[in-house]
């Protein structure tokens, strides 16, 4: 899988899961819905957290801005089986044009974003790295 | 969704995503088959790696035993959705009595396991905490 395939196969998904590790050395991982291409990846908060390090994803993210998003296809067939992951450093956006870009972005790809569009931070990943894996090729790593 | 219920949708899942992080603070995401119930979650790597230390997930839990697993069940339906978390602490086990019976446990779960048991180190994790969230009812996080 070259690195083209990993971002296509990667931007096409519905969800993806993101781990984050804070200064505790806790990794943190939850799904998430998310909007992609070649160099970002970008997610949004649904509301607005009481305050902005109420969530661990986010207040990991300020702590340590190394991040991996991991989409993965899972079949009882082990020859069907491939993975794409994205190992990017992310930033959190409470409010301005490019967060309001990002969740153009999101509500683009996902309707029930365009009913209740997304009132809370945004982050924004730039990837450093794409990886693929799959049971029918090769492995691919590529550096942007 | 409480801790029971919480341990019998992880347990009962194929795939989990394993994020581990190593002393360079760089999350580290990849999907593992495993075997799971209340106390603990384990996993093998399929071949004996040339170095103990030649696979990242091997690795980072030497430096960190800190680790999450994670489960989830995405829809189109945003009704539907759903998530288990397990956060754990984990060792390599490259061989010995522990490791069979971990081996053993996978065995039982994977036919492909059957066929061509998994000859490298395993992963034995003790679950500190089940944090699970349904989009049909309330969060749940149990420490045990």
């Amino acid at each position: 899988m070259d690195v083209g395939e990993c971002v296509r196969r990667f931007a096409a998904a519905r969800v993806a899961r993101l781990a984050t590790c804070g200064s505790d050395g806790l990794p943190h991982l939850v799904p998430v819905t998310f909007a992609a291409d070649a160099s970002t990846v970008v997610l949004a908060v649904d509301h607005k957290p009481k305050r902005r390090t109420d969530l661990r994803r986010l207040r990991n993210v300020e702590q340590n801005p190394h991040v991996a998003f991991l989409v993965d296809v899972y079949d009882d067939d082990w020859d069907a089986l491939w993975w794409v992951r994205a190992d990017a450093d992310a930033r959190v956006l409470p409010d301005g044009p490019d967060h309001d870009a990002a969740v153009d972005r999101l509500v683009a790809r996902y309707p029930q974003y365009a009913e209740r569009r997304p009132g809370g931070p945004v982050l924004v990943a730039e990837v450093r790295r794409w990886s693929g894996w799959s049971s029918a090729g090769t492995p691919a790593r590529g550096v942007r």
